[in-house]
């Protein structure tokens, strides 16, 4: 449930509710975008003042119209900007000189086209920071805000048409940030057309000054707002953002995200789209994981889920009840279900008495419990929905109908409603027809939204499992920062895994005990540190990858090996290498058996430092099996981080092997994510691969490091 | 594209396209099924004779009405049947008596009810195979002629409302088969609602006498039918559904399948519902496989497959244009496109050219194009369509627009349809605010039906870019049968590796050679025969188990370990398993290594033998990796099924690792195919686990071998 939200003023509330509105560049053409902004403001009975400027008219639709800003000569909160895009600087300076506090610009003609365009838009950003007035777009479709009939958009979904009535099923509303118009307000318009209240609905466009982050942060504080809609390209305030997704997690205010520019031609799209940058999606995920964030990539899919948030509480488990009129769909039902890993258990016993006594005799009480037409019409329907409501054996209820008369109903909408007012778990409709009009209006007065899509509702019954299970995890900025100094191992440009090790070394973390031999006359006493059998690996800047060169020998028993090896390793590195600085061959012991391991970070250009853990060897690479995380993390972090992996069953002890140290591993992954961010100025990148990891209270072993300078 | 189908009269015919309707059970009470039944037909216009059968009126609705079927006096083709079960035998035997040609039975209370209820189906089985008359049913919802006006359903979703006029956009028709009414016509109503053309929807209930196998098989060869959407929980009438799968395999004509009862819980209803055998259903999908069936496990997006594939010519190609008028979701859709593993490519530098005159200066040429709505409205749209549709560079083409107005096109309708009459690849229109009725209706006339789910619209092309490339694979029966006699080792209820081994061998599969060493005194026989590296491992019916009793040696260098390890096997069986009947100790060369790789064959309830390779290790269990096919298969559909697996890469030379020989182990899946086939009567699963598959030329090394007798 989401948790209190403080109503304290925001610096926002005047660009989100604003007491008045100049138009600059009203017109009196409706079918031009000037002429329907101030139209959309008219019609969704906008309640404050509303200054049209325009040098051209003297009124407009029977409003005052002036020529300029400064002549309105009162206070105004919002400017609405629609001229050409090189009269838009002008006009702002003149907004912010009468103290204008806010502007929206849906001109276009910016970053977005490059060049002297981009030019312009710069100077919009240093305006904004000299004067403080705090500006949205350029490029942008402007904002809607339900409650305070604010229609500050020319998007033709704002347009009110003569007798039609709002659906609103829901009880609690949804906010949609996006930086896309055309997208925002088509989520906006299919989830009105669901029956979603709405408090706000805003397009960020160009983000010259206000961004998605700052809007994000706006509806997490907002009361009004239970449930956000956010559709990204990329993020440019990243910083507002990171403190919106954590407030969120916070106070539990569920964010369901759409990011796109994920694949390579979306992200053509995205850099010249609305000038922004689509970013490496694996590090948006990984953010998105942290804040508990909901991600979906579906627009029916994501206003789905957001139905479901606005209507129900969150369920307690993952055990659901599919109630049906249709033996086919309530296998359909309980088939979704149990593909979303949910399950569908049997009714207890007694349940089942109690529900069969609903239904005639070609009814079904399992689970799927199918109540029957016949059922249905003696209210075997609502009836069922309260005994399930009131189990603790049940979690949520799917109910699988066919609601798609235009006239009837199946069931007493009137009986319904009490039902649902009681609900404490939830409660999803799907039709499996089209549900009508008629159905949508009837179940929304009984709080009711119907789902068209199967697939989408258990999709959101998952969601709100996992949601409900989500904790944020605990800073990591425990322990103390490295202190020893790393700079003087940064000197080079590449490091040999000598190099690498040495510097992990100094920063603390644990290694094999290996010798470097740059001389065979040291090698008698590095065999004899450690012990055999040994692993010989050639040491080079120039090699990162040793074994093509043949510079690795593992599994040596015997000092006369060791010799022949040491030997055949310095002749194959220059055989294959013959301009290679070779630094020496690393002497060490061959680490015991162990989950293979690849645990790496890597620098966002977005988000900065990332740690990543994967299941090492082959299958790493086929399977796709990593987990990103923004670094750093704690160790708990680290080791819910495994939890998610595929593999992860290899590290509890999979078919009969002792279960593996992931305590030692989750230290070892915390431990490397703070020292990727501490020095995230010097290090772009550190990779052990593989980490050994032993049984339960042996520890791991790093076998092979290797660190990557920055280099600016 | 569809080959052309046979024309020729089928059985059936007089079913589906009735002459005459008899509806025993005929009533006025239109709120009830019986009366319902009679308005619908009329309602929908039937063209035939109706003769309503009932001892309590002498006419209903103005025709009149008899007391029995024999009172008819003329020939009927079709009797619907909807009274109570207990009377429904009798009435079919008056029908049958009288020479109706087909009937079906709306009545519930059949095998679905068990006990004497089933009973009373059987004896309608018996009727119909005495006496040939059809018989749908019983437990359906009856059938759905729309060319031919037959509406023999209570379904109210063919109620005929006054002034609404049917939604058509496709030129090709789609037949709907379901077990499942309730499913069967709601596909049906999801269907028109995108204006999609129907030729059939049938439900097939329990399915006495006529099945949905045999309901396919009408379909495939029905000229007015170009694509299939088929709802099953399970086969009953598995023959004629394999001959209707490959029919539509040999004439290419889409069959969408919708399998549900996959879970348990799914499996648990399907069970009790139409009495239906839900079945394995890894088994069912692959026979989809097999035979090139579409699988979609949501009912919007296999409408959405249907859709496109009564509108489009399937793509030569996944090259995919992204054209918007929304820079957000071009991305979006571009995203869309690419994760269904298909190709955004950027266009040639002179289809950009050639693009780029059609939009103002703030469009994008590269793909997503993005038209701008300025673009569109001066015929931006339908130019880049005609010449994405000429270019070779581009096989399909996905177009994002918003369609929610109820007023106004962005584009000239008449402008589209000659671009659309020329089509020669998919073009997809999909809107991301919910599409108007208006702007469906406008674009019916051109044929485009618009999609309202951009996933699933980005799943229908890749549906049909793989459909496109699907071949029905050869017949397995090339190779001889084996002649040997196996039964003498199937004489056990259980095999030990060493009595599998020796059937395989004697079936003509090639294994490494191995000594069972009963006797300390064979031992020095069998290592020389083997040579080293050795691996000894223990043999008994009663330990399956090998290494969980400590039963396996490898890489034994030394006659001396061989000696110690041979005592020590038996010792170590001796204790864990003291009641042990042991055979021996089986001596053999270790294997060279390779990619490790399970083969197995299982018989499925439903369908028979089965065949299943996958990756093998860890791995298998972990990432699910296993691709199954029915028994036999031939070399070729082997490593098609090789090519499925997602560890394929591990056997084409892996980061640069040799590749396999992915030909010797094709051989060995087919042998062991054509086993599993020949001998389903005999043998209820064999698994070779793991195979070592060397490198190209040096075949594959079974090193384990597991045969299990089938016993009744």
């Amino acid at each position: 449930m989401p948790a209190a939200t403080t109503t304290a003023p925001h610096p926002l509330d005047t660009f989100f509710s604003p007491s008045s509105i100049a138009l600059i560049g009203a017109s009196r053409d409706l079918e031009k975008i000037p002429g329907r902004l101030l139209s959309m403001l008219r019609k969704n009975h906008y309640p404050g003042r509303i200054y049209p400027i325009n040098p051209n008219y003297g009124d407009i639709d029977g409003l005052k119209c002036y020529p300029s800003i400064a002549d309105v000569g009162a206070p105004i909160d919002l400017a609405i900007v629609i001229i050409p895009a090189r009269a838009v600087l002008g006009a702002l300076e003149q907004c912010a000189a009468v103290g204008v506090k806010n502007a929206v610009i849906i001109s276009s003609g910016f970053a977005e086209e490059g060049g002297d365009s981009a030019a312009m838009q710069d100077a919009i950003v240093a305006l904004a920071k000299k004067t403080g007035m705090r500006i949205s777009g350029p490029n942008a479709e402007g904002f809607y805000s339900e409650a305070q009939h604010v229609a500050a958009t020319f998007s033709p979904t704002v347009d009110v048409k003569p007798g039609v009535v709002d659906l609103v099923a829901t009880r609690r509303r949804a906010a949609i940030v996006a930086q896309s118009g055309g997208i925002g307000f088509a989520i906006k318009h299919r989830a009105k057309a669901l029956g979603i209240a709405i408090s706000y609905c805003v397009s960020a466009g160009n983000e010259a000054d206000l961004g998605a982050g700052e809007f994000l942060e706006y509806m997490v504080q907002d009361s009004s707002t239970d449930v956000i809609l956010l559709f990204i390209e990329g993020i440019r305030d990243v910083d507002k953002f990171l403190a919106a997704a954590r407030r969120a997690a916070e106070i539990g205010k569920p964010i369901i995200v759409t990011k796109v520019g994920r694949s390579g031609a979306g992200e053509r799209a995205a850099a010249s789209h609305t000038a922004s940058m689509a970013g490496w999606s694996a590090a948006y995920d990984a953010v998105f994981a942290k804040y508990g964030f909901i991600v979906s990539n579906d627009l029916d899919e994501a206003v789905a889920i957001a139905a479901v948030l606005t209507t129900s509480p969150l369920p307690k488990g993952d055990r659901v009840a599919v109630l049906t009129v249709s033996g086919g769909a309530g296998i359909w039902g309980a088939d979704t279900v149990s593909m979303q890993g949910m399950q569908v258990p049997e009714l207890p016993e007694a349940m089942q008495a109690e529900i069969r006594k609903l239904l005639p005799s070609y009814g079904a009480a399992r689970n799927p419990i199918d109540v029957t037409a016949q059922g249905v019409h003696s209210g075997g329907l609502q009836k069922s929905i309260e005994l399930l409501n009131a189990s603790d054996d049940i979690d949520a209820i799917l109910v699988v109908l066919s609601l798609f008369s235009d006239t009837r109903m199946l069931f007493k909408q009137a009986e319904l409603k009490p039902v649902i007012d009681a609900q404490r778990k939830p409660i999803v409709f799907y039709s499996y027809t089209l549900p009508s009009n008629f159905a949508r209006t009837t179940l929304a007065e009984a709080g009711v939204v119907v789902l068209s899509g199967l697939t989408h509702a258990g999709v959101a019954l998952r969601r709100l499992v996992d949601y409900a299970k989500f904790a944020l995890a605990p800073p990591a900025d425990a322990v103390a920062p490295v202190t020893a100094d790393i700079a003087a191992h940064l000197k080079v440009t590449k490091l040999s895994e000598h190099d690498s090790k040495s510097l992990l070394r100094a920063a603390g973390v644990a290694l094999p005990d290996e010798t470097l031999v740059a001389d065979r006359s040291e090698l008698d006493d590095a065999i004899a540190r450690a012990g055999f059998p040994l692993v010989l690996k050639i040491q080079s800047r120039d090699i990162p990858h040793k074994s093509e060169v043949g510079g690795v020998r593992v599994n040596i028993a015997t000092k006369g090996e060791a010799w022949a090896a040491f030997g055949a390793l310095l002749d194959s590195a220059r055989q294959h290498r013959p301009d290679a600085d070779i630094q020496g061959v690393l002497v060490g012991p061959m680490a015991k058996k162990g989950v293979e391991i690849i645990v790496g970070t890597m620098l966002d250009a977005t988000f900065g430092p990332m740690i990543m853990v994967g299941l090492g060897g082959i299958t790493t690479e086929l399977f796709k099996d990593v987990i990103y995380r923004p670094a750093p993390v704690s160790a708990a972090e680290a080791s819910a981080m495994l939890g998610e992996l595929k593999a992860a069953p290899l590290l509890n002890g999979f078919r009969g092997a002792p279960k593996a140290d992931v305590q030692a591993l989750s230290a070892l992954i915390s431990q490397i994510s703070r020292l990727a961010a501490q020095f995230k100025d010097a290090i772009s990148e550190i990779e052990l691969n593989p980490v050994l990891v032993h049984g339960e209270g042996h520890g791991v072993t790093i076998v092979d490091a290797l660190v990557v300078p920055k280099t600016n």
